[in-house]
């Protein structure tokens, strides 16, 4: 049984080498069509997309949507959760607010997730699994009765998948940085999806809030910015330039923010679920589809 | 020009519901090959591989290697550190190891790496970040003599990329899960890669200590297993089967461990830096390619 | 002007030194009493209890209570916060019922407290600060109907300090190691404190929940106890002994629970605010005592 | 024996309610000294100390130190560790330095301290605390040599105890929240001091690095402070009136820093160990008092 082990080791080493063997073909292809490929992508990055998904395999955010690299930048954790004392997540949002100037974020989300199905089980899945599931316990304790009203275990799971990626998009909008972007003039989207593996589809998912200006207030911060701590200084009166700057900002944001509501209305094949009643049509119509 | 926001912000949203048709597509391909792929796909995951990378768009590691999804369970942070406190990334190695007994971690760093830039520099890049690229500025104190002996800025930024790798690769011999997992009797690889941004090529580094009793003995940890507390309760004398077990399990990792030791030493393309020399030749060999 | 920080500094150094003789004080007083006190603490401690308060300088835990050094085991953050992912306090949790073996968990909120008085205002207070305090921004939205209901400003913030003990009191139970110490057999009791900075009295606070078991289930968590493990082994029936203890265990348990809670009834002098209106009335009683 | 337990807990049930009584007592003796003292503590806290302590119930700083409530803003956990990504500190640290304007950090450790043996031994002590301790094996490692030197087993825990308090002090003063006070014109000093449980004393030890500026500049941070930022759009030239201000901080820094080392250096009692071979003489010292 032994040997079966260091036999078994063996072959997966080998295995392991054809990895490296794949990077080998994939840098030929590349330079095959354009032999300035990888010179050009050394010289920076400039996404304009930053996805916040979770470490399941079944989910490289690439592939799904035929994206190049340099395209988005990625975070990846157990179950996609946006956890606000969460010092690695905040760098990243950091880093891709403050420096690559990212215009999207996306939380996306998947069914048939590990973490989702411990957290809505009993069983310790050990210490440190412990203590992170908790957050999706959080949403699962809210929305308890949508959840035990479905029948389906699956269901059950595909529903908590979802009201966990709205979850976590809120918890966006509460972060001080995207906060901070929209007070100084630049108004990122925050988006969510649901990548359903048994279809292979994504799901984009409607989300009331599409501001931090509509989430509840309790949440909001309010920045000093340095044109204000300049202006304070110097006695600006009310009505003057920065202040009309400032109006003149919020209602540039909302023309934006209508704009892509109509958009999101008119784009087919994207389900509209944001009410519970619809949550719950929408996890049962996708078992007929 | 608030006008001019506004349609770039308009424009920018359109561009990203290419990224959901790009779904559309990918989906329509692989059902045309096989109508069955996506049922198959959630009926679980069993990827052989946990891949810490970056969150830079460039680095992608599906791709890059032409992997499959269901093959690498991921997660990516800036500059792909492992801290020991970071619960985040302990809960992907806990979920990794314990739950889908993954068979090796390879920690990917990458040139032109923008954290490693911004470790390197001295200008404060925001609060939070400031914080987390405290753990590569450590790696660049212990090996300051190294990189300053370099004179290009670029051969610098190279080197402690590599440099940092090795040190996350060390940070996660050093793992209680690891650790419990090797005395357990699951002997789990870990790997060092570097993916050149410049040629596309992912090179293997060679690391000193290639299981966690290589390493200094002061971070090493013992664990009562379940089979010992039963054991003790039994008072087991000395040289009982139990025991013998244990041996042959020791000696079953090494046989191991020397086969893989052959067959990356036998590798062709594979650059061997295991020392601070070697390392030195390897970052001004690779400008010469 | 500079002259100034400079003789301010320096004078500020000198009270510094004062803090260092106020030791030498101390020191002389005790060994005064009894020569051997000192050698007698540094044999270990044995505290009975955990402690997790506000790092504020007016709310220290052995001065207000009059215990003595190595009584109580102690951990202090801003606004005494138990969020479940800081690894920081669960270490604390862990070493204090594993290690230490205590036997009562109290958390101490405090009025009057800058924390609280941070997170109910919208000002950013700090790209660190806005994080942590988003803990207490969910128990304000929780209860903002009853918060808002208060006319005195004041009221509102001890209002939400008293909830904000109630809701991290809540996040204890739900903490996998406080449960695991139960399922093993040892009930740690779990109390919420409220310092009235202005009294100086310290309020005790019912709270419903009194046990992991009481709490919502859907925060349960089972824990394999290597008992079970064994036996699991052994194929042990239902209604064996093992599963008889188990019972035992139980009515053990509500045994003791019962006895604190008439303990508590009888106590004089403790206000019993275990709903929202009596919250609301504790609230404003207290400003007219 | 379930009734043992029963009464076991009723008992420690009984002494807790002592606690509160404790708390009375307190009240009374402060109110006979001035009935307003409790409302003047309710007017506000300007501690000058922020302390950052073990858990050890052992050592509460304001009994040692015989101070009061009011002056001394306080953190304490598992072995007083000042981990860089720490969220929960961070926090601290930026209330008390942005706030409160305190005016020294003290970082406090002991000797016979749990947390200093679990790191030296190597059992684990917990899958939490695992992680947590790592910190003080990297302080082992460093010095492994120093320590190993010595031939009592209580020696190697107390020079470890010396040495993570130094390492921690080194953490402070690359914290990036710390840097930035200085830049701004408010010299924050540090301080680390042992407490000798065997003894009661507080023993100061001296610190080569006494200010950000003489650590390694690798962990140098630059901020642009408003002031700057306003200048750099105002094309301000060199040698204006700023920059000499700038000079003019500086210069006055190093006056309170001389003026402190002088009156460190004239203080008795202070053990003054600054390299490790006195640290080495100071450990064996000590056990000769």
């Amino acid at each position: 049984m032994n040997q079966q082990i260091v036999s078994n080791s063996i072959r997966e080493f080998s295995q392991y080498n054809r990895v490296l063997e794949g990077n080998k073909r994939y840098v030929e292809k590349k330079m095959a069509i354009d032999d300035q490929y990888f010179k050009k992508l050394s010289t920076g990055q400039s996404p304009k997309y930053l996805l916040i998904g979770c470490s399941d395999s079944r989910a490289p955010p690439n592939e799904l949507t035929e994206t190049d690299p340099g395209e988005i930048f990625i975070h990846r954790n157990i179950a996609n959760l946006v956890i606000p004392t969460d010092l690695n997540l905040n760098c990243v949002i950091q880093y891709a607010v403050e420096h690559l100037n990212i215009h999207s974020i996306i939380v996306m989300g998947h069914t048939c997730c590990g973490g989702i199905k411990a957290a809505m089980a009993q069983d310790s899945v050990g210490g440190l699994l412990d203590l992170w599931l908790n957050q999706i316990k959080i949403v699962y304790e809210k929305h308890q009765d949508l959840i035990e009203s479905l029948e389906n275990e699956n269901d059950k799971l595909d529903c908590l998948s979802q009201l966990n990626v709205r979850a976590q998009v809120m918890n966006i909008w509460k972060n001080p940085i995207i906060q901070k972007s929209w007070q100084k003039g630049n108004p990122i989207m925050v988006h969510g999806w649901l990548f359903r593996v048994e279809t292979g589809y994504i799901e984009e998912l409607l989300i009331d809030s599409q501001t931090p200006e509509e989430m509840n207030q309790v949440f909001a911060l309010k920045f000093k910015l340095d044109s204000e701590r300049i202006l304070s200084k110097q006695t600006t009166p009310l009505g003057s330039p920065k202040n009309n700057a400032r109006k003149k900002f919020q209602s540039m944001q909302k023309q934006i923010i209508q704009h892509i509501k109509k958009q999101k209305e008119n784009a087919g094949g994207i389900l509209k679920t944001n009410d519970l009643q619809q949550i719950r049509e929408s996890v049962q119509n996708c078992k007929e589809l």
